[in-house]
């Protein structure tokens, strides 16, 4: 019960009352989610750099996009996402709905354009069955804004519990006495200023290079998006769930091994030299934090392009 | 009763003597279809362009491989592909073992050598636990070899039964009017001679053009394998399982719309000018073979990489 108030519980779904997550939307959400045909190429969905059969990620230190371009920044999970206060690493969208809009519309991503998103849709006799039943408010359903909503209310249902979850539920035997260890040097060392919450993070920006400037980072983040030179090298504090299994790490996928990444925390944000042994003990604990049990996710059956489908732009 | 004897009925699984089907493989096989660590890149698996959230195919005219490489070749669905005589359009793999092998190695499709695909597996504890599972007589399982026989046990399930086997199985209902009339218009005007057994198709070679010439066609198909003069434009008939599922067609993908296709075929195939009547006929009796129920996949959750894991080479 120390431990509760730190992290909170996990909900079943990370609602929002400005998109209600209802069954049709998380179902068209789901076929959106792995459907290439909102990127120009027809070939790239999200489910291409957030692949639900590898913790929602790409596993490589920066994606790669439209053409085979290699982007900046290194694929964060798209489970538990939505529990955040801000999305991407710098927080430019306030949402997952806001930010289901940015890599469709990014060239070296998706590479599609809002009216080429729609006219594939709505070219296919299904995705307009599927629109009605999850917007039967609207009278056109097939928009922009409506895809985004849709593949949101899908990813407010990606939350993964784990055994830290059902340790903190009263269930003492769900951790391995070395993982407590490591909870509670997680604790003592100040992990949990920045790494709190039900994400474990995903709560706040934090400068990265707080105590100790961080040589190769170049990356100025949240500064890009506000221009305050307060907040050069300002990222948001990533979520810990799931971060064994979500390699490379940091915002530009640099740091393979979690031992570094833990290593290199403790150094520039809380100025200290972790031992071996309290590193070992602290990734311990953050094992605990994957999802048990595992995503089980059923693959769509996408409906047929038409006629009227705008061919795919390779 | 008149028609099964043309086609057949088809099996629960295309087993093979030499790979035979076990649970365990099949499992693993699911894992490593899945499993962009298998090219060079990290990025691409089998599943990329065989998409089975998408009938098993990529949707494009031909597959876009490492570094956004453009293929030749349309990319067949792998759903029901293990039951056919040979495997690729001009017949090159035997079965799907052998067939498996061909995508990895291949500069422009995933890139990889049979060296990086062994060490990137063997560094991953997980799956030295699968392959000993599938493959109990082996002592060191985990071989480029084995990997492709996971593979195509995985392929050797995913068969998918329609309409169409309801029908010839007795349930009369199972078809349309318009799908029986197609069905015999299917017949009557001369398909079956080559698109029979147990797949409606891929059970023997032919010339594609074997009456009239195919004016867009430079491949020389089957000749690339046997330089035999006799072999050029000689392709394998292809399965019409879920074709409807399954455009763009033929093997450049060069023609979208079914119609099209079919009417392609019964000029260039059979010398016959086939009304819009019986063009639209044959193609509702297409319809009823596409997988009803549809195909149920649950995405595996795949291991992380350790640091033995040789790295992402984009
Ligand atoms: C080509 C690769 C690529 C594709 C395709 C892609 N993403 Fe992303 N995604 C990324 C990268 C890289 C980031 C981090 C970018 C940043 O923070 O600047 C990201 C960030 C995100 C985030 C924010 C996560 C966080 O913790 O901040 C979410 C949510 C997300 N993507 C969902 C999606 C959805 C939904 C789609 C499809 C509509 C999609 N992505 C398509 C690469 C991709
Ligand atoms: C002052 C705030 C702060 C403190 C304290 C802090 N972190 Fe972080 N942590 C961050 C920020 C910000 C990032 C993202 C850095 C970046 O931009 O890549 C991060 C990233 C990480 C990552 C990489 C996650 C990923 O998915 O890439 C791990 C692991 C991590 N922290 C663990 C820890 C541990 C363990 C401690 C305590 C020893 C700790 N952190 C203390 C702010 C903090
Ligand atoms: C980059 C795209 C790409 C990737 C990756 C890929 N394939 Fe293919 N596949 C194709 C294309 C294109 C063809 C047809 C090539 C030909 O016939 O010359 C094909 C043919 C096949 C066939 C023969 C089907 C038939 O009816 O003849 C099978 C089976 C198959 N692939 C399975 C796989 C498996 C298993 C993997 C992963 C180990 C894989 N493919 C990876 C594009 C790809
Ligand atoms: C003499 C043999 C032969 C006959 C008769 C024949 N086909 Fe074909 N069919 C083929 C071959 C060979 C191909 C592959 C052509 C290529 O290389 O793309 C093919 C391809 C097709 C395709 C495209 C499949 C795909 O996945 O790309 C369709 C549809 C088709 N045939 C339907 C028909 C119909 C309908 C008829 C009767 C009107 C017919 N065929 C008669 C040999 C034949
Ligand atoms: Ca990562
Ligand atoms: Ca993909
Ligand atoms: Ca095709
Ligand atoms: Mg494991």
């Amino acid at each position: 019960d120390k431990v509760k108030p730190i992290f909170g519980i996990l909900p079943k779904v990370a609602d929002n009352p400005a998109n209600p997550v209802t069954p049709e939307k998380v179902n068209l959400g789901r076929y959106l989610f792995f459907e290439p045909r909102l990127s120009k190429s027809a070939k790239i969905s999200c489910n291409s750099c957030h692949s639900l059969a590898n913790s929602g990620v790409d596993g490589l230190p920066t994606s790669i996009g439209h053409k085979w371009q290699i982007g900046p920044r290194n694929a964060p999970t798209v489970l538990n996402a939505a529990l955040q206060f801000t999305q991407f690493w710098d927080g430019r969208a306030k949402d997952v709905e806001e930010q289901a809009m940015g890599p469709m519309l990014n060239p070296k991503e998706m590479a599609s354009t809002k009216e080429l998103v729609v006219q594939r849709l709505k070219s296919i006799p299904q995705y307009e069955e599927m629109f009605h039943k999850a917007f039967p408010e609207d009278t056109d359903p097939i928009t922009f804004e409506n895809a985004a909503k849709a593949i949101a209310a899908f990813e407010r249902t990606l939350l993964t519990l784990s055994r830290f979850d059902r340790y903190m539920d009263g269930d003492l035997s769900a951790l391995s006495p070395e993982e407590k260890e490591g909870l509670k040097t997680f604790i003592q060392t100040g992990c949990i200023t920045c790494h709190n919450g039900t994400d474990i993070g995903g709560g706040m920006f934090q400068k990265f290079g707080l105590v100790h400037k961080v040589e190769w980072l170049q990356d100025l983040g949240r500064f890009e998006v506000t221009k305050n030179p307060a907040d050069k090298y300002v990222f948001k504090v990533p979520s810990l769930r799931n971060v064994t299994k979500t390699a490379p790490y940091f915002n530009n996928g640099r740091v393979w091994s979690l031992e570094e990444a833990v290593k290199t925390m403790g150094y520039v944000q809380l100025g200290k030299n972790l031992s071996d042994e309290e590193v070992k003990k602290i990734v311990s604990f953050l094992g605990s934090l994957a999802a048990e049990p595992p995503l089980q996710i059923t693959l769509p059956n996408l409906p047929p392009s038409t006629a009227k489908t705008p061919k795919p732009m390779p």
